[in-house]
């Protein structure tokens, strides 16, 4: 497979097609891989038949603009612009091409797509880089095959190692380590990559808004200031499975009951929260075994995702949601196993860079407003590491991680102009 | 495959084996059989691999045993010992070898295992009975695969239609109608089969105890006095589907906290209602859309079990959790659609078929107890139509619907010695 062949970068022979790629055009060329009847909307989860797909989409195309493509160790992809002239350190930019179960086209496609095209805007104007650039597509960043989100970037910056990675396991039991080697890739060889990370001077990362706040201010695009800090959680809740018509009420021990009573906790006790943290809890995913609809359940597993402006206000928060969990446990005579699949700290953007990226994009887009976002990014793990910076494009209703999250084409256009806008700049210079 | 040939009864030549068959071996035969490594126990679902491998065990043993073996347009296996001096309709006895997911044993198959052991030893003994036996094995009785319970007795009745029933989809979109046809069978021929029916004086049902009323009592086997009024209804709760960190909280429409309302609900409701009725309610299935742990979800499904002694006190169960359900949906801006999957009302045994039973298995089982029960049966839905009993061995914990779910292996031999005592008696008489 062309585009897991990691290490040696495939360089096109010359730019085979001059023109600029029209991000609108190529979000049509991608939308119909991996559609999900079931849930609706989209499914492409690591390494899995979308996701190839999606990766094949994305070397052919960088081929076609007359990009290297590598994928690193931890099958990240990179197409590469390095024309004579380019050196150091590249600009990073990109975003990823997974998708959460049943989500829209443009959480993550967008910022590839935009990457692609400005990168084809510069080559197309003639402009010569000081530095090269690297359009990233991150593996797994929503992290829906094996729970962990942004595994692709954490790996690289050695947050995860290869022995915890390999073990994760998707809804099937398949290993993350049998999905790696299946693909090509060594499952031993992933984890830190300080190299892939030292070509990196800077990174920035284009996505749809999440939420409704550039709608108001009447801003097609926006800068990133921080990501809420934001965690994880996995609470399997164990009872007896028994029969829903034979078992007496004050025999059962039924898990539901405390999933449920978790449910509302998470949501009472983030309305409970100081509004200024901007607490926010969610179960999104819930599993129940066996899952007969005359069984009582023996086990749920539920998800929480947790969410406030500072560490120490998410722990505060999923502290409060257990001790309502466990109370109604002991209630029902069930017992909560607790893993904590994830936690990132608050993210504050580089200042320098986006004060850079608002002087140069600033002139052509007219109000750029600077908002904070509780979506988690890869540019949120590489935020410890080197100077990054998101830009936004306008999210109309603010829905996403669903199939009716949106942009209009004119804003996608105008999300284009900025990044490209902020390239240039950013190779412009010799700093 | 040969257990599906419909119509057509194929005759053994002779007793093969003529040694009786012990029902705890036979147990262990099946066992292998459809175990879910993903649950624990089993999971055995109309028309898939591990049913159609029971079906072919049902059709060897009862060939092995020199009895004839049929299946019915409704998918319901039937093997037949009607040997000279058997004459008029038969006394009908057997189960199911299908299951709840990740199910026990013996529900189930413990039923036709012993009634296929109670003939053998009838034939080992050389009794000559005056009615022909007929071994059931019915067809989806938990309604695992397609949501209705007693699929196969309620097509034989004719209390469901064929249009009804080949509309059906399973968890995978797969119509009953297609299960049935890649199975051999005619989906427009599934229904009333008053010939099959006609072919029944009365019915007897040995099934595991669910609940634990024998224990207490020091007795191996019990009589039943009926089966509570029972129902299972569908809500779909739609919300809209959004970004778990990005959405604020009063700008969400989880359906996740409608449901956790529901189930509280079912619990609630239940303990609320007069004890003597002995409500109780149940969800024990429940399906999130998309089920992603960083989104919102879009949409809940889940299944309600409701119970209780007479149909009105179901009604008034349901309209209650419903009520409560319906304010929560409003609260966070949810809709609910609600769909009766099943009710069967009430069932009481026949009292004159009860007592024969009683006086024919007594002389060696000692104790017989009366018992009620709340979980619903084949034998519940042939009551209406014919004389009908059923025969419960002791459960020492009570656990059903689970792996956990068990018997002695002399409370298995017992139950067998008193449907042998039975069969005997209700084949010694011409009335």
């Amino acid at each position: 497979m062309t585009t897991v062949e990691t290490g040696s970068i495939v360089h096109a022979d010359a730019a085979r097609d001059a023109r600029a790629l029209d991000p609108v055009a190529a979000l049509e060329e991608v939308a119909p891989i991996g559609r999900d009847d079931l849930r609706g909307g989209w499914s492409r989860h690591l390494l899995d038949d979308a996701d190839l797909k999606m990766r094949e989409w994305f070397f052919q195309t960088a081929l076609r603009l007359g990009l290297g493509v590598e994928s690193d160790r931890n099958a990240n992809q990179w197409a590469v612009w390095s024309p004579e002239g380019a050196t150091g350190p590249a600009v990073g930019t990109g975003s990823h091409l997974d998708s959460v179960p049943g989500g829209g086209p443009l959480d993550g496609p967008l910022g590839v797509v935009s990457s692609l095209a400005a990168v084809s805007r510069l080559i197309a104007e003639g402009h010569r880089p000081t530095r090269p650039i690297r359009v990233a597509n991150f593996a797994e960043e929503e992290g829906a095959r094996f729970g962990v989100p942004c595994l692709g970037s954490q790996l690289l910056c050695g947050e995860l190692t290869a022995e915890r990675v390999g073990a994760l396991t998707d809804n099937s039991g398949t290993t993350a380590r049998e999905v790696l080697s299946e693909a090509g890739f060594d499952p031993d060889a992933i984890g830190a990559d300080p190299k892939c990370l030292a070509d990196l001077a800077m990174y920035v990362e284009l996505h749809v808004e999440q939420g409704r706040q550039l709608e108001p201010l009447g801003a097609p695009v926006g800068l990133a200031t921080g990501i809420l800090a934001h965690g994880r959680w996995r609470l399997t809740i164990n009872g007896r499975g028994d029969h829903a018509g034979a078992t007496e009420l004050d025999s059962r021990h039924d898990p539901m009951l405390v999933a449920a009573a978790t449910i509302q906790a998470a949501r009472a006790r983030a309305l409970l929260a100081d509004p200024s943290t901007k607490a926010r809890a969610t179960v999104g995913k819930l599993q129940v075994v066996p899952g007969g609809s005359n069984a009582i359940a023996s086990e749920v597993r539920l998800w929480l995702d947790a969410r406030a402006e500072h560490d120490a206000d998410v722990r505060a928060l999923v502290d409060g949601i257990l001790t309502d969990a466990r109370k109604a446990a002991r209630g029902e005579g069930c017992e909560i196993e607790l893993s904590e699949e994830s936690f990132s700290t608050r993210v504050t953007f580089d200042s320098g860079l986006t004060d850079r990226l608002h002087e140069a994009i600033a002139p052509r887009a007219g109000i750029v407003p600077r908002i904070p976002t509780g979506a988690g990014h890869d540019a949120g793990i590489l935020a410890a590491y080197i100077p990054t910076a998101m830009l936004f494009v306008r999210n109309p209703d603010g829905v996403s991680h669903s199939p009716h999250e949106g942009a209009s084409d004119d804003d996608i256009r105008a999300g284009v102009d900025a990044l490209t806008d902020a390239l240039r700049a950013l190779t412009a210079e010799t700093s």
